[in-house]
């Protein structure tokens, strides 16, 4: 995988498989131009197939973490036609950090608004600088955030979730770690070193629990908890069969760590 | 619209479009007897029809915001066939809120208990005293609160929703607004001000941008997340197209404001 | 009903109906071994069953609350089909908890792992001291906390559940309050006397009103709102034609204390 023109990818250097993907369009405060989109769809899509990726970091360059679509580009061919196919290439990058067989862990170090707001929201995990603020902020130009709703209402309580949506509205860093929207806040110069504990939490984990995992948690949100349960007992076997579990439990058991 | 006699209808009269529906029985702690059910919902009925309005305010007068129910009215016609009349009455007022095109604010003057703390979790929005206190309390009778329950437990937790119900305790505003129920919580002496915020913010929206997204949000929440984002790209492109946020992006891409 | 090997079976001698089942294997710190399956799940249907019983408590002995399932069981006999049975076994216990028509308190006085977590996570109320921790610990052994994970997640914020199930690591018994997994923390010496406070608050209220409304809570949390509000007003009216309902609205109608 190498950079694009929007996009810079990072790999740890030390075999890890610490992926971290920077959003770089500084200048529009990374804004998500077609070009950006169509290249993190291809980069979500390489980090799909490649077994040796275990985390994936999604940052931004620049003051701010992404404010959303690139307006300017959306005004310029107004047709409602090229509008459901942008929020279709929207969601579809957007559905794509969910179905990654790896965590995604947002590096939230300036403002996120609308689809940027999204992009936090959408990530399964994620940590912010505490001077961000956060906002969907369509609905001030007239245009209701409705697809940054699909993930914001599953992130936090449906009336704090509207009031943001309606008003357009920011929340604070601290705020947006009461309802749910972030995990983490600290320091702004704390930032990176609190990512690097998550993702070195993460990548001690044997990756197919975690892959496993991680497809199983959200489909059982969709489901009714009788079907969840057997959804979930099957995936726990499968994951209780791999050699990584047994071991792992007879290292316990032998009061050792695992040989992973 | 005219008021009625247990719903007082003020319309502001610097044409924004906003509606306060003020239950009018405080010597009855505003509990909701058919007539008033009835009101209503020929308020509401009339409201979703009238393109002109853009905030309904859901307020009461007196000491308490609502007390559910008109208990002397249920005790005296015992039968089946009449309370599930009266309950799915009730419920049809109850979704009549929320299909409503624009959004509605409970203003929460006093206390709210059983299917007056219903309302409130009913409403899209609410902004309560600070001395309020809410309350399902049907279970003290014998009666649990199974109605309210659907609303309460889709603004909360469900152990938190669970707790209330079979005890029948009381929670504060300030707990109400920390498990969601609640908005903003202010001193009794700034619950107008505070509810003019926020009016003053959705009426500063265009209304089709409102009402397109208003519907989409609570769609989408009963769907799963690849059929939400279908949805909502799709609400976002026929949202785009309106002239209203066409022109709403020019503004923005011009550092001016929208001429709506 | 009486005790078994694992679990130690206690009923008020008051005739308030106040069942506590208290895991009994503290040198295995209560893991959840077959026979402790078995055994909870033979009392959960006996309990089921006797209309006499109000509440249960779900306490344990020792310094911890549950530590989930028995590893070395577990390691003994590695294969798919044995672990499909003890996953669903385990399931078929957690479910019975939701099912049965008296409300579940989990009594928490130590830490809870893993399954050990998602018992007090399906349980309809809990109680904890403060000095407890919480974790879904399987992903450090290489098994991601799949089952633990459909309750915790309806417990919670889906990044909080999440961030628990990647890394592993503790919450606070106050932290867990925060998020919804249990509704009381307590100092250690007041854990007794806060659960017979949530009991006193249970059984002072008619086992019918009870069971309806518990029963339909967790029905309607699977259904659109609709729907929720058909049967929610079904149950209410079967409900109130209780003569307990009749005669407790009518009490309240006559301002004194209902003759239950």
């Amino acid at each position: 995988m190498t950079s694009t023109d929007t996009v810079l990818v990072q790999r740890s250097d030390d075999d890890r498989g610490v992926v971290t993907l920077t959003l770089q369009r500084p200048e529009a405060f990374n804004s998500l131009s077609e070009a950006m989109l169509a290249e993190l769809q291809a980069h979500l899509d390489a980090l799909k197939a490649d077994t040796q990726v275990r985390v994936v970091v999604l940052a931004a360059a620049g003051k701010a973490f992404c404010a959303g679509h690139d307006l300017r580009e959306m005004r310029a061919e107004p047709s409602a036609d090229y509008y459901r196919s942008l929020f279709g290439q929207c969601a579809k990058v957007m559905m794509s950090i969910q179905r990654l067989p790896v965590p995604v862990v947002a590096k939230v170090q300036g403002i996120a608004t609308a689809a940027g707001c999204q992009l936090v929201a959408q990530c399964d995990l994620a940590v912010a600088a505490e001077h961000c603020r956060f906002a969907v902020s369509g609905v001030n130009l007239g245009l209701f955030c409705s697809t940054p709703a699909v993930a914001l209402s599953r992130n936090m309580g449906r009336k704090q979730a509207f009031e943001m949506l309606v008003t357009g509205d920011f929340i604070s860093a601290a705020e947006a770690q009461r309802r749910g929207l972030v995990n983490r806040v600290v320091p702004a110069e704390e930032l990176d070193a609190e990512v690097a504990k998550l993702v070195d939490s993460i990548v001690a984990k044997p990756r197919e629990a975690v892959a496993l995992g991680k497809a199983l948690f959200y489909r059982q949100l969709e489901s009714g908890m009788d079907a969840a349960y057997v959804d979930a007992g099957q995936t726990m076997a499968c994951n209780m069969m791999e050699p990584t579990a047994l071991e792992g439990v007879q290292a316990f058991i032998e009061k050792r760590k695992p040989n992973w």
